[in-house]
């Protein structure tokens, strides 16, 4: 009998933030292969006696050998295990997601998609900003700063990224964001628009930087890159209580 | 004793998508305000002799009065209690939150947001499609199909919408989109490129179709309005397993 894997979002990494399936799906699993974003207490939530994988993804770093992860789902999936794939965020958005899917469809393996908190959702909510807004804040957008090899990929639609207009999160984007600044800027966008560092959120260490565009691509020019960060920009009001 | 007031997501609607924190937020209320989008069976997990309040935003119409709901908001509070607003899919996502926000800074009264899977990432989720794909999906963005009177805002970036290496997901679109389409067809996007119409996600009537552009433009212009729907296109590979 073939196993099935369930891609479960593991949120921001505030493990009340959790979905109810979530939960469920963990409490039922045989194996769960977990990025290393999406760890600590959640784990707590696996069934005892699950097997607990790590497939190693960083933040900062490049990713790890994504073939590797494949290799691992479909193998563990034939033993007829149920098995979880505990993807940060929400699993859909810069998880490399499609990836794993074309594995096991390769493999004829049944999957299904348990969604998420966003981390855009959940660093604007921390933070106390609207992601939207009627008229100012028109359109929301979501990029990664880090292509394969943690640049800043330039296949981007830099016009639209650049459009004061929106609300742009930057996913992985803490290391690129220089680079990044200076394209949109040198497409229009004021350096004063305002900007949002928000690290680790949901755990110990979390660190919320209101600021703008020109002062947060200055800041991170001289600061060496250790937690995970969201960085959005845009027609963010002060929403401060 | 001023009260406090907990922005609580409830996720697309199914009740097992709620985040273990907006279960604990719900089960100490002693108000509940809610759209009718955010009801049912999640209403269930509202603390026992808690007072529900629906406030009418249901889908298809325009937004019921937002400075009614603005005004009950504070005045709950202002009684002590701890008030739930629940709001559909991520609070922070096209629910008018700022302006709800604004109100309770004005009056002087605490909140936080629980954020929550925003109905984009559901409906992706429930069909099997990942958000992003490396190199042909870079960008994903998020858009309301109706402003305050339910027409298509005429203020949008339709340049960036029209982008091919993005995906779109657009909320309370299905009335407008027709005319979304022929703007989008205008700016250079093809007819053929991939749609998805996601209804009732997560309900007993869910339904999803997988189409085009041009398609899902003719059929909706032909199709009276009724439940809640998500449409998404550009980028979308086909991941049937």
């Amino acid at each position: 009998m073939r196993g099935f894997v369930s891609f479960v979002s593991s949120g921001p990494g505030d493990p009340e933030l959790l979905t109810l399936k979530a939960v469920e799906r963990l409490g039922k699993a045989d194996v769960v292969l977990y990025d290393d974003l999406a760890s600590g207490a959640i784990l707590d939530r696996a069934r005892k006696g699950a097997t607990l994988v790590s497939v190693g993804k960083r933040a900062g770093r490049p990713s790890a050998r994504q073939e590797h992860v494949n290799r691992l789902l479909v193998d563990y999936a034939l033993t007829g295990a149920a098995v979880v794939r505990l993807k940060s965020g929400d699993a859909g958005v810069f998880g490399r997601l499609e990836e794993e899917c074309d594995a096991l469809r390769t493999a004829e393996i049944g999957y299904e998609i348990i969604p998420g908190v966003t981390s855009a959702c959940a660093a604007a909510a921390i933070s106390l900003i609207p992601l939207t807004r009627r008229h100012t804040a028109r359109r929301l957008q979501f990029i990664t700063g880090a292509d394969v090899k943690g640049e800043l990929p330039d296949d981007l639609n830099f016009a639209a990224l650049a459009d004061p207009y929106a609300v742009t999160a930057v996913y992985m984007g803490k290391r690129t964001f220089p680079q990044l600044a200076a394209r949109l800027i040198a497409q229009g966008l004021s350096g004063e628009t305002p900007a949002l560092l928000a690290e680790s959120v949901g755990h110990d260490d979390q660190r919320l930087v209101r600021t703008t565009v020109a002062k947060l691509a200055e800041q991170l020019a001289q600061e060496s890159v250790t937690a995970t960060a969201m960085i959005l920009y845009g027609a963010l009001a002060d929403e401060t209580p």
